[in-house]
Formats: structure tokens, C-alpha cells, sequence
């Protein structure tokens, strides 16, 4: 079965929309001026990460392609910007005939950035290119905020599995791109059903305290749940007695009791108690998994307490404090006439106010030391230096209109470890920081 | 032109799989252990509100309703659910069936709310309501908390218009909501073409900084856009000099020159440079549109400068430091068997971890002094004192699987202006406090 074919509830059929109402006049005056047909390069970069953090994750790559494929503008859309008078007729008519034709590339999705990482380069017209800003950065800007603190979190919590938990935290949809991003991020599974059946993203979940407030008894309620679930099921055990609730549940279910979850309370306490009275009953084997209100000082607090996995909600879906990132997307350069010919002019704001930025186009590569450990982000504008040719960081994305690099989330995942395993170790402490290497501008 | 019958960027086939994965499980569990039939009562309600608020606000209701209308299982969703092996045979047969027939009362849309105030109550059997426990909690944890930061944000702006601009800061489809919202706490417009085309919320815009560095010159730029959206159009003014942009600005358009945007600087300094400047030009009616970073703290900062409107994005869409609530969906009442006459039982977790709650269906009523100003949320189980049963504040939503309470977000929008006015004076002061007025419990 392949999701596309299905009605998914997380598809939607155009993504021209998600677009700021100014994209569509700049269009319309660009079209009259003569100049839409500039060539341009604009770059998505973060002018700084959030307060603290060491490295960024690069995260919601994938689902930008999606959406680069799928911007198109079809009669409802088209009758709605009429009808409103958004654009003039000629601009309606232009379009309805939209299709990207040009090229991006990007860092992969999985990879960390730093401050003024060249994320992501939209090349082509100036009109072609300029009406993909809203739904590139709000992709980008979200998937890499989850993916950011889920990287964090799994650093924290080592070997144990991670499950993201935080649908009801955050937008439905917004949710089901979380646990994307949480996946990228190194999360094991989601108790989020749709983002199973949208990114195949391993599901899990048994039972809340409303079941067991459903039967008359606790008892009844976990015998319900063995009878269905099996014994290597998840119980819930901080309903009424915690104490009590373990002892009913290894009673039930034997030793083979698959987990204990512990939803409330001083986990690093209950958990190690759980432990012993599990031990005691002979449920060596019975896992003890926590999920309340973890973050990733939580995880690490953690790390000593006989826990074998973490349920991960508010914090991961909310970045952990940075829900988003402060990424842009700036034109750097455009020729300066339509002619297909006509050289790149490198271009920037330059009032002041902190919104400046570095016009070019930018190459970006990664300096490692003689050990293979990153030492400074390195972006320029002119020849890229023989000793970082091999380390350049953009690959080709989209080609000439046509996406040419998409990949499993697993292969996204894995180059995430890799990526952060290269960076300094400090790069995984949770203490706040500056940036863990530098960025180095070579223009 | 009626949105459902276009091919929507926005409305999704169905809502069922916004679920998590243990609402499921504890269905076929119930299913087989006989008690998916009690009669049960859930309610909406949080524990505290964000560190320091003094009152929250109610949005995402009419987003609920769409939610629990569409919550269907098709073919697809069943398949998916069959092959991951989630549940089994008969609880797919029983989910193919789906369709919520129970009742839905709530706080109406645009109300404010406190701790403990039981902002939704859904009742049918355990099975229906269990299940939408996910959705619901997504759209009301995501909708209420930006709704609050636009709330305190036009308390801040008085009669100054808000412009909502933060769509490229947070997932494109929780951008369309937070457009929703912040429309609901009283944001005027929005960038947001897709929030324009579902909700009909007024969109607006004009151009980027690309625009100007486009072109060989800012005056080219300027012209451009002139001929094109007209003297009435907002020219941007800090690509590179502020005072040399606004003086070309009204040489191309004349003092008839509608507005002019400072997205950059210190706002407070250049807003008052900039409206002498325009005064002098001859351009007394020009506006003066800030957009940079802004949040309430900034917004009420500026109530003493020569500023006409505010654009306000990531801070709206990421609920100014709280980007959601905890609002929780609690079995509080269920039957002991699934005859219908079964009279209800008050249940509530007892174990502790400040997890517990108040067992029982509840109702709420405002009581206000004689000045006619809220000065206690009364939540009770029992009888309705005689004196506050015309300050009742649940309403009823949906009768026997059947939506019977749309309404147009306006109404919801002058709804909330109404409610706030009606809270003690300090509840829109912005320093940080206890809810403006407390909770009080008549059970």
C-alpha cells in the first residue's frame, strides 16, 4: 500500500496558499516592471541559533520538496485571488501556468548548522522563486525547531528509546510533521497515528488513566488490557496506588509483564521503587518507561534511575523552549536585466538595525581537524579553497524544476547521529553556550 | 463562492488518525471487556494557566466541530490500521462505523477561562469519546494559546490595527490556525493567503526587501510598485536609507502615499523621524506600519510613537512564551454498566503528583459583582445555585452527533471583546500575576 494512493489525512493538494499575500504583489509589480524575469539566487539562513543552544539540526527538507512539487495554482485557488482582487488578470494568468523550473540545493536534511549556514538556495527567476519564501521558511523554520531539541533530548537519554507523545500539544498537523522532525532528531516511535500511516514512523501506545477509571476496579481494568493486549503489554500504574498497581499488574500479567509506565509523581524516586518491588516480584524483565513533562534536563536527570524508556510530549512538540527558529530567506543576487545571460549581481540589505546580510551566492563546507572533529563552518562567496572542496555541504536538490534527492527518513536520521558525532563533544552538553565551532565568512 | 466545494489546501478527508496510538488500544480493550458501552463524560480543562497570565481565552471550538464531524474511518485509514496490525478484526469492523452520536457542550468560542474551568464537555459512551480525545486537545491547546497572546497584544494596541504575519515562522497549517486565532483575540488582517481563502479573514500585503533589491534602484522598486498597487500602497523604507527612502516614496507617489514600513531599527526613534519627515513632505495621511519583532511588551511600548498599525509574526504565532496550553481530556463520570438508564459515577485519579483532578459533570457560571465586573469562576457538580444560573457559561455544541452551534468568527471575535471587558481592569495590564480572578468550587 503506498500512502499517496490514499486519502491521506496530512496531504493536501496545493500548497500555493501558504504563501504571504506581498509574495503575489510583488509578483504583480515585477510582471509589469519587466523584472520578474531576473535571474535570482535566494538563500534561507538563520542570522543566529537560540539562546544557548550549541548546533542547529537542518529538518523538514523533505517535506519542502513535497511541497515545491505541489505548489500549483488551480481554479478555486485562482478564483479566490480574483475574486478578492489580490493580483490583476495578467498575473492571474501567469499564475496558473506556475511550476517551479529551477534549481535548489541545500544542506541534507539531518545535517547541523550554524549561524549563517546556507541552508537552502532557491535559484531561477525572480518570480519563480520569490513565491516559494512563506511555505519554504514555515517548513523550515518548524521541523528544524522540533528537530533541534529532539536532538538534544536523544543525547540526554543515550540508549534508551524515546517515544514522542506530544500530538495533543500542538497543531493536528502540525503534530504529524513534529514527529517527523522528532524522528530525524533521533526519537525511536510516536504515538501519533498519522504520522505512522504519512512517514511510516513506528507507533505505539496502550492505555491512559481513563481506562482504568472506566472499570470498576483496577484490576478489572488491567485484566482488560492483558486479556486483549498480551502480557508483554504497557500498564499504567500511577491511577491510584502506585505501589498496589505494580503488585495487581505482575499478578495479572507474570513476570512476563511487558512495562510499567509512570505517569506522574517524583519519577526519579517511584522509578527506582518500581524497580526494586518489580525485581522483587520477579519481573526482572518488565520495563519501566516515564512521561511526565520531560524535557531534556528531565532525560538527563534520569540517567541514573532504572528507566528503560521515555515518553517525550509538550517539551518536544514546543522545541523545548524554542518553538521556532529564526531562519530567512534573503535574495543575495539577481541579474540585472532578463537576458538568460546576464551575470549574478550579489545584492543586500543594507539599512541598519541588525537585518544585514552577506550578498552572493555561497558555497558552505565544514573544516574538521586532523582527528575528523568539526573546528569551523566555513561559507563564502568566491572559489572554494582546495583543502574544503571535499567538505562542501550543498548538494542538489531540485533540478531544472525536477526533484532529484529525495530519500528515506531513516537514511536522514542515521546522517543526523554521524553529523553530531563529528562535532565537538561539548556539542552535547546541555549547559548553554555559544555556538560549538565558529562560522568562518570567506568572501 | 462557498470554500468546501473547492479543492481546499486547508480541510483534510478526515480527522481520525490525529489520534494517538493508546486511544485505540484502549477501545479494542473496552470492546472486549464489555465496557465500551458506559456512558461517560469527559471534560476539557487546565490545571494553571502559563506562568504569569491572568486570564486565557477560548479559541479552536469552531475547528473542534469540523474536527468531530469528519472523524471517520475510510478504507484507507482501516487498511493502514489493519496492516500495522494497530487492532484487531472486530474493533476495525466497530471503527468502519464511526460517527459520534453523543452530545458536546463548551465554553462558547471566544469566552475567557481560568484554572479549572471545564472549557468542553463531550458525553456518549467510553468508545466515541475516548477516541476524540486527541484531536480535540490539539486544536484547543494549539488555538487558546495563540488566541491569548493576540488577546494581550490588541489589549496593548488599542484601536491601532494588528496585522498577523507570522505564517513563515511556525508549520503551515498551524499557521493557517494561528491566523484563525489571532482574528478570534483581535488581530485585524493577516499575510495569510490560505487563512484568507478558509476563513475569509481579511489578507494584505505588499512587498519585501527582494522587491527593492530586485531592482537597480530603490526608486525603481518604488515606481514599480506605484504604477502598479497605486499611491494607496505601502512602500518598505529600510532597505537602505530611511530618510532618503521616504523622500523618494513620496516624490513617486505623492503625499496620497498610503503607507510606509519600518521593519528594522530602533522603532520608537525611526517612527518619530519618519512621521516628521512625511509631515514636512506634505504627507500628513501616510500611516506608519512597524513590523519587527514585536510582541505585547514591545506593542504597548510603542502606544506614545507616531505608529499606525503593527505586523506581528513569530511572537503571535508562538503564543509569546507559551505556545500551548495544558488543557487535559479527563473521564470524570461513567456508568457502571452499559444500560442506558446506568446512573453516572464521579471518577477522578487519586494517585498523587498533582495529576489528580475533580470527578464529576460539572457546570460553570461567572459571578459578577454589582458593578457588573466577573469576580469568581464557579465550577460545581451539584445543583446551580439560584443566583448564578443565568451566568452559566457551558452552551450546547453538538446534540446527538449533530453540530448545532456555528457561528461566524466575527461573532466569536466581538465575543472575546465583550468577555475581556467584562474582567476586572488589571486582567489586560501585561505585568505578570495570578488569574485575574479565582476559581472557586461548589461541589
Amino acid at each position: 500500500m503506498n500512502a499517496p494512493d490514499l486519502r491521506l489525512p496530512v496531504d493536501v493538494p496545493s500548497t500555493a496558499l501558504f504563501t504571504d499575500h506581498y509574495e503575489l504583489t510583488m509578483l504583480q509589480a515585477a510582471l509589469r516592471a519587466g523584472t520578474a524575469g531576473r535571474r535570482s539566487v535566494f538563500e534561507v539562513f538563520t542570522r543566529r541559533l537560540p539562546e544557548g543552544r550549541r548546533y542547529g539540526v537542518v529538518a523538514g527538507t523533505g517535506r519542502v520538496l513535497d511541497a515545491v512539487e505541489n505548489f500549483r495554482f488551480d481554479e478555486g485557488v485562482l478564483g479566490f485571488l480574483r475574486e478578492r482582487g489580490i493580483v490583476d488578470e495578467p498575473t492571474l494568468a501567469w499564475l496558473s501556468e506556475y511550476r517551479f523550473s529551477g534549481d535548489i540545493w541545500g544542506y541534507p536534511e539531518g545535517e547541523v548548522y550554524f549561524p549563517g549556514s546556507p541552508i537552502l538556495r532557491v535559484e531561477g527567476t525572480f518570480a519563480e522563486c520569490v513565491l516559494l519564501e512563506t511555505v519554504i521558511l514555515s517548513i523550515l523554520n518548524h521541523d528544524s525547531a522540533i528537530a533541534a531539541a529532539a536532538s538534544r533530548m536523544s543525547s540526554a537519554a543515550g540508549d534508551r528509546p524515546l517515544i514522542e507523545m506530544g500530538a495533543r500539544r500542538t497543531h493536528e498537523l502540525a503534530a504529524v510533521a513534529a514527529s517527523r522532525a522528532a524522528y530525524v532528531g533521533g526519537f525511536t516511535s510516536t504515538s501519533d497515528l498519522a504520522a505512522g500511516f504519512r512517514y511510516g514512523i513506528p507507533t505505539v501506545g496502550t492505555s491512559a488513566h481513563a481506562f482504568t477509571l472506566l472499570h470498576d476496579t483496577e484490576r478489572d481494568a488491567f485484566q482488560a488490557q492483558v486479556a486483549t493486549l498480551g502480557t508483554g503489554t504497557t500498564l499504567l500504574v500511577d491511577t491510584y496506588d502506585v505501589a498496589e498497581a505494580v503488585r495487581t499488574a505482575v499478578e495479572i500479567a507474570g513476570p512476563e509483564l511487558g512495562a510499567v509506565r509512570i505517569d506522574s509523581g517524583d519519577l526519579l524516586l517511584v522509578a527506582h521503587r518500581v524497580r526494586q518491588q518489580l525485581d522483587e516480584l520477579g519481573a526482572k524483565n518488565t520495563r519501566i518507561v516515564v512521561t511526565s513533562d520531560l524535557d531534556e534536563y528531565a532525560i538527563a536527570s534520569l540517567r541514573a534511575a532504572p528507566v528503560d524508556a521515555y515518553g517525550v510530549g509538550t517539551q518536544l512538540v514546543t522545541g523545548s523552549g524554542h518553538p521556532t527558529c529564526s531562519m530567512v530567506y534573503k535574495l543575495v543576487a539577481r541579474a540585472d536585466s532578463d537576458a538568460p545571460t546576464a551575470p549574478l549581481v550579489p545584492v543586500a540589505k543594507k539599512a541598519t538595525g541588525g537585518k544585514t546580510s552577506i550578498g552572493g551566492r555561497k558555497w558552505a563546507a565544514r573544516r574538521l581537524d586532523e582527528y575528523g572533529v568539526a573546528e569551523a563552518e566555513v561559507v563564502g562567496t568566491g572559489p572554494v579553497p582546495d583543502g574544503l572542496r571535499d567538505q562542501q555541504l550543498l548538494v542538489e536538490l531540485v533540478k531544472a524544476g525536477d526533484v532529484v534527492a529525495r530519500e528515506p527518513l531513516d537514511v536522514v536520521r542515521d546522517r543526523h547521529v554521524e553529523a553530531r558525532a563529528r562535532l565537538p563533544l561539548s556539542a552535547t552538553q546541555l549547559s548553554r553556550g555559544e555556538p560549538v565551532i565558529p562560522t568562518e565568512y570567506c568572501v
